[in-house]
């Protein structure tokens, strides 16, 4: 890699701009580029003193000076020429292995228009921008305050996303073998694909950085979240997922303080002796068959967790809402926006809007989504549970044989089944996670957001029966209780101190003493290249993990927590640290991540209702194989078929009434649902008028 | 009541006029109005030689003239000086107890736009129509062609609903202890409550009718129902009547076969030989215990139900989106007009329209919903379940007393708790009819959908409980599959007798035989004002009656066609009829209707879906009764419990498919979606284009 800074010019260049930095608050950090090597702008209301470097394209170590020109004046040239309409600026000299990417005014307005983001009005409303109208919303000639850090920068990627050839031609300084691009492929795709460019990513702004982090979680801001910032800085996943863990947390208040009363202040009301002594079994690891609940706290557990699941996601849905109109997110025009780059099909006229693009029959998708994406995802599902009913075979003729021979070889052969499992769950995970991303290209979404979500579903249904499958067949085939409180309980205890170490621990220590030097090293020479630093950080891999973390709480709170009542109390104090602990692994220790405008966390929202659903049947078979629920219908005398089929009156009567409950709650405050219904009214009018 | 056509004048113009009818061959029979005695119209382009006459507006027999006229004036006026701007016409002379209404074109046009109705644009493809714009629409100079008669009638109900006081005033010819409208009171609710509007109501078109049952029922029309014209002639909530009726009766072609099949073709397949003995059972009143269907034959009744009803409703659903489009109701701004003359609320300013009207907050509305209408639903269906639970007590009782004394008086008292149940019953329904009405104008409704869909819901749980109480009281309670096979065939027996007899026996009798005479008497003088026939004929009682019908048949199949596998076939030659017997009753025997633009049948739609949901559980429990899978289940060595288990996880199982199945099938065929998001982008466009 050519490293930066330690070219004479460059480095000059930026020391004599640093004067500057004190002028302007917002002015930031990594300003320390040559303003005057950025390319002109055509346009004149887009001339700006300073140009604010927005995204960093990475390029190969040996790029030629060719390509690099070639790829610059792409961005530069306007759209009508093919090109993206952006500012570009060859880093600290013409060989260097970077292009630093900022966008004018007039190229920032127009995406904003494409994109669907509703902007303040100068009456105060949040409408949908409109480049025509630019001049009646509030800080358009701004761009610093008129849109998020996070939003200029997805604006870049998103025209650099669409760039394409405009008639077949050869990359220049590319050898011609792999360098020819076809008329209308995706000329960033084909440079990535031969190794031209290595990465894009957006820079951070070290000042902004530094005030969230402040503000965030180092700072003495202990009860919230600048939800605001963290959007502006991050943008709408990050906004949301964030906003989402925070709703959650304040949400497991509730579920936690019915714990601490079931288990310590109720301990004898009714029947219900046998829970503190259930605690200090599985805290002991002697578990007593009798030691479970009380019926009636039993039935509080799982009257009050279906009731509590449902509120939590109506109540977060009209959160969300008012986050989405908030954060001018509502009215995304995705759909009518150029598709994701990865879509292909045959050049056509898109019916809706117009335009040419690549066309696809939404049936040809339900078909390949209906016949080949659904019987594989079973399939792989099925291949999980062979894998667990191998390992409890394999478990039960291991444990057999050492019964039989009792050597130490034997002995050893006792953990051949789960290493073998663990390796079998590795190897299949590896494999299901290749699949189901050419699985999701294959399906050939039209929209970033639709092929994220069915990404999303695949990869989540697989890893929650990973997780919960040994749960289930304890619950349900071995019905086994005291087994599953024990599992529960070590479950929840292993994974908090295995997430409390690798999210906090880890990151902490890494940062604090092998980053340290580095660090140094930077303050003694605050001027050197800032991009350094940050293109030596790792990836941002994604929120899955975060979400599907989450997930598996809300799982274990709401599947199983009546066997186990102190659950919510640890998932709370696990969340309070898990939120500042994802907060310092996102601003320190990865490169900023894109972050598309969304409206809210997608198909995470279906997969909690779903799992809420769920809860209610795992509560009712809970509840018919508890102990107590047993001995005290052997008391009443009552049929153990007709218990069951009270047990199943009652699910059918707590799902009804969870539907009802969540048809009841509107999904909207009733003020969004004004603002969008004004908006609505507006364009249905503005429709009728406009053919005048 | 003053009699038409008997006055000298009136009468002499009339005949006078029919000379002109044989020239417009569209032209109406009942266009013997005097054309000259219309109201005049301001507006140049709204003259038109032929005013055709469109609703009549029925006053009481002693009507002032002061009254009338002020009326007239009323209905005459502009709408900016508080009228109405319609045409009127006093019927035969100035003191008669009518007035014919009609409208002139722009008053038309300006509220088709109001409706959001959509009319075919220059282009062919259906827009919503805008008046700015009125050039570009096909037939816009023809209001014969532009508007279907019943649109044109929908229309005057529309406006006459919206005459408002302007300000405090007196009904002239009204005493003033009564007669006294207050600023902004609703003045046709008024005059129908002071007694001097009897009536309004849409008139028929004899020369359209005549054709309409031609190609509808009397010809040799078979196969189909001439859709399109019946959405003309009647409206869209009677269009999307016959055309569910029509896909629904074609799809009980396929459970009609595979009920013949499974009756006459595997009567001894697998271990089902009893079925058509069972048949031969039910028929000669003698059951045997174990005549049920094979476990086979079962299993196949309840998964082919369970995915019937599925595809039904899902195709349904596309159907019907299709017709609304075709139909040009697909963008219906009921949302954005007037609120319906019931809704009362403190005068504000509307945030979304920013008209002047009574608001009233949602919120108040949903609590009045769920902590009134709710429970007193609830309490009246507990009720039904009282009444239930007493007649069978009694019955025992009775009984008993019976069996104990054996007298003739006692063998009376046997009919004593039917008698009383069926009076019960009776006043139970009277009672509740009218609490659900007022619960439902409590509710205030601002759009009369909302109102319609509320108040349905209310009485239509309130009747399937009433019906089905009995049915499941024997599957579920009693357990006794036996009767309830045999019950379900007397019901659908008696059933299907009593409605063929009710709905085309009786009358077609009446129209022949004693319609006759008055008829002659027409012939005899053909000139004689054809309004009064129309005054005599009851007011048409609504759909509720006829798609209770179909969701009674709907419920006898899904939920327990399996204990009786020719339902199907007994309810498609009953609907083959039905059809007939519908489109006579509504042509010859009743007033015509207002129909309002509906783009749907409502709540009707999700009272199937329901059902279908209940079916499944239903099957899956009829399954697990059925002798022949106890015997089976003894003859295997399976546990009772285990089978419970396995009926709950097949039921859980089939559930999830179902919600599957339903969420694959798109709503709306893919050329509904793509014309309906192409006017979602023109409005974003236009929206965008408007504040240029």
């Amino acid at each position: 890699m050519t490293s930066l800074g330690d070219k004479g010019e460059g480095h000059r260049e930026t020391t004599a701009l640093l004067g500057n930095e004190d002028e302007g608050s917002v002015q930031t950090q990594t300003k320390v580029l040559n303003q005057g090597s950025w390319t002109q702008v055509s346009c004149p209301c887009c001339v700006s003193e300073q140009v604010e470097p927005l995204v960093l394209i990475q390029l190969s170590d040996n790029i030629q000076p060719v390509t690099k020109r070639w790829l610059i004046s792409l961005i530069e040239v306007s759209e009508r020429d093919g090109g993206a309409a952006l500012l570009a600026h060859p880093g600290e000299d013409e060989c260097g292995d970077v292009i630093v990417v900022s966008a004018p005014r007039c190229t920032l307005l127009r995406a904003t228009e494409d994109l669907g983001l509703c902007k303040k009005y100068h009456n105060g409303d949040m409408v949908a921008f409109s480049y025509n109208d630019r001049d009646n919303f509030s800080n358009v000639d701004d761009m610093q305050e008129f849109l998020t850090l996070a939003e200029r920068q997805y604006i870049v990627k998103y025209e650099l996303d669409f760039l394409r050839a405009q008639k077949e031609q050869k990359i220049p300084g590319v050898p011609e073998s792999q360098g020819v691009l076809k008329a209308r492929e995706n000329i960033c795709q084909k440079l990535e694909k031969v190794g031209v460019i290595k990465d894009i990513f957006p820079l951070h702004d070290k000042q902004r950085l530094t005030d969230l982090c402040r503000n965030w979680y180092s700072g003495k801001q202990i009860w919230g979240q600048p939800l605001d910032s963290i959007q502006a800085y991050f943008g709408g996943t990050m906004g949301f997922y964030f906003s989402f863990l925070d709703f959650y947390t304040w949400a497991l208040v509730p579920p936690a303080i019915l714990g601490l009363v079931l288990t310590f202040l109720l301990p004898g009301g009714g029947s219900g002796g046998g829970v503190v002594k259930e605690q200090a079994g599985v805290m002991e690891g002697v578990v007593e068959v009798d030691d479970s609940p009380s019926v009636s706290g039993h039935m509080v557990q799982a009257v009050f967790s279906m009731l509590w699941s449902t509120l939590v996601m109506e109540f977060w849905k009209r959160r969300s809402s008012s986050l989405s109109h908030h954060w001018g997110l509502l009215h995304l025009a995705e759909r009518f926006a150029e598709p994701r780059p990865g879509f292909h099909g045959t050049l056509g006229i898109n019916p809706v809007t117009g335009r040419l693009e690549p066309l696809f029959p939404e049936w040809q998708r339900q078909l390949r989504v209906g016949l080949v994406s659904v019987p594989l995802v079973g399939f792989f599902l099925g291949m999980v549970v062979l894998g667990m009913t191998g390992f409890y075979h394999g478990e039960a003729l291991a444990q057999g044989f050492h019964q039989e021979s009792g050597s130490l070889f034997s002995g050893a052969l006792l953990y051949l089944p789960s290493v073998a499992h663990i390796i079998y769950t590795n190897m299949l995970g590896n494999v299901y996670r290749t699949v189901a991303m050419q699985l999701t290209e294959w399906e050939n979404h039209r929209e970033e957001s639709s092929f994220q979500n069915h990404h999303t579903t695949k990869v989540l249904l697989f890893t929650f029966f990973n997780y919960f499958a040994v749960l289930f067949h304890i619950a349900f085939y071995k019905q086994d209780l005291p087994l599953l409180r024990k599992r529960l309980a070590s479950l929840l205890i292993v994974t908090q101190l295995v997430n409390q170490c690798t999210e906090v621990v880890v990151p902490f220590i890494v940062d604090r003493f092998f980053s340290a030097p580095q660090k140094k090293q930077q303050e003694d020479d605050p001027n050197v290249d800032k991009l350094r630093a940050q293109r030596s950080l790792p990836t941002f891999p994604g929120l899955f993990a975060e979400y599907i973390e989450l997930l598996v709480q809300f799982g274990y709170l709401s599947l199983f927590s009546c066997v186990y009542p102190l659950t919510a109390v640890l998932l709370l104090l696990n969340n309070v640290t898990e939120i500042r602990a994802d907060a310092y692994k996102i601003c320190k220790l990865f490169r900023k991540p894109f972050s598309a405008p969304v409206s809210n966390i997608g198909v995470w929202q279906t997969a909690f209702e779903v799992l809420g659903f769920l809860s209610v049947m795992s509560n009712c078979w809970l509840l018919l194989l508890s102990p107590r629920v047993r001995e005290f219908c052997l008391e009443g005398g009552i049929s153990g078929r007709n218990i069951i089929l009270f047990a199943i009156l009652v699910e059918h009567v707590l799902i009804l009434v969870k539907m009802i409950l969540a048809f009841m709650i509107p999904d909207e405050p009733d003020w969004v649902r004004i603002k969008r219904e004004q908006i609505e009214f507006h364009s249905m009018q503005a429709l009728g008028q406009q053919k005048l």
